[in-house]
């Protein structure tokens, strides 16, 4: 379990996650890495390679039981842990952070928003309040808050990003369009880059053309 | 150029395009690939090693030249063209990314957003108008659309997606919680699976706690 994980296989962990939640919702116990492989599109061995990664899990010709794996899944993406969230930004953007229901489901709450404002002063989401950015500092020190979802404009991340670390908060989720330059290593960072996303799909659209 | 390149090295491409136009921006017309290394948080050999998948671009102990480089990556991710984007579900997150004003920089133009909600009929966004779903079809027909962002809820994912497929759409931008599955392999799409980011920010979160 020590030795260092590829980022790659990291990244299609939550998505073997997410298919094994939906096979439990649909009362599967036990499927074959080839079923797996059929429904995810990823081949077999691929879904093998990955798990064996963590220790295996799966018997020869057996296949894997499905809510063990997922449990396991699980504890590998610290979802074991619960998780608080604040929204840093209550616009659109972060408003609609606010209403996905779906991340309870994985044990992320969010438990304020804050913005500068004034109109949105006193106002929640869900039930979830809308408080001004002053008030983040007394707000941090009073509860605890694992993840800052950054939803401000570009211009005010960086200054924004630094002080949520001064804070001690230890992963900011980055929805601002540039990559944050933070002076301390030690605070995790997941960023959204959603133009980066378009790219790859303008990139897959002319490689579809010309195929 | 019609080797298959990687999935891992399309994904860092517009990272590049990123940083290569806030060069541009600050006036840097030339840079070396250990400069562009340290900015960008990548090692330098990883830069050459990305840009030669593609010919290469740059002349050893002579640098990059800045512009010449962004627009090449421009015409690899198929920015040289124009995108259309219609944003299906104009709740919160569809009304986010109306917003985004950084898109159009790359070349995507939001002209539409349609939703089920007669509330909205007739409002509008950045000048951008909101139609009924039922509008969808002739809307279509008419308008040239490359591009369709889908940010309406899991249930009713699939078959909008089936439909826009139907229509010709070439592409899909996907926000809702669920890998599409759609008949049509020709369609090419693109999903942002913000719990999956949520999930990679926890794995980030346990590792770090445990160091």
């Amino acid at each position: 379990m020590e030795k260092e994980i590829s980022r790659a296989v990291i990244r299609r962990m939550p998505r073997y996650y997410r298919y094994l939640g939906e096979l439990i919702d649909a009362g599967v116990e036990r499927i074959s890495s080839n079923d797996l492989s059929s429904r995810m599109n990823v081949t077999a061995s691929q879904i093998r390679q990955d798990l064996n990664n963590f220790g295996g899990f799966g018997q020869q010709g057996y296949g894997y039981n499905v809510k063990y794996l997922y449990e396991e899944i699980g504890k590998i993406l610290g979802l074991s842990e619960k998780h608080n969230i604040i929204i840093v930004g209550a616009g659109n953007l972060g408003q609609a952070l606010a209403n996905y229901v779906e991340f309870e489901k994985f044990g992320f709450r969010i438990i304020a928003l804050f913005d500068v404002n004034p109109k949105l002063k006193g106002q929640s989401i869900r039930g979830i309040g809308i408080h001004m950015l002053d008030e983040l500092d007394a707000f941090i020190r009073k509860e605890h808050v694992d993840i800052a979802a950054l939803t401000v404009p570009k211009a005010n991340a960086d200054t924004i990003a630094a002080h949520l670390v001064e804070l001690g908060i230890p992963a900011i989720w980055n929805f601002a369009h540039v990559d944050l330059k933070l002076p301390d290593q030690n605070v995790v960072v997941e960023s959204v880059h959603l133009s980066d996303s378009l790219m790859q799909l303008s990139y897959n659209i002319a490689k579809n053309k010309k195929e």
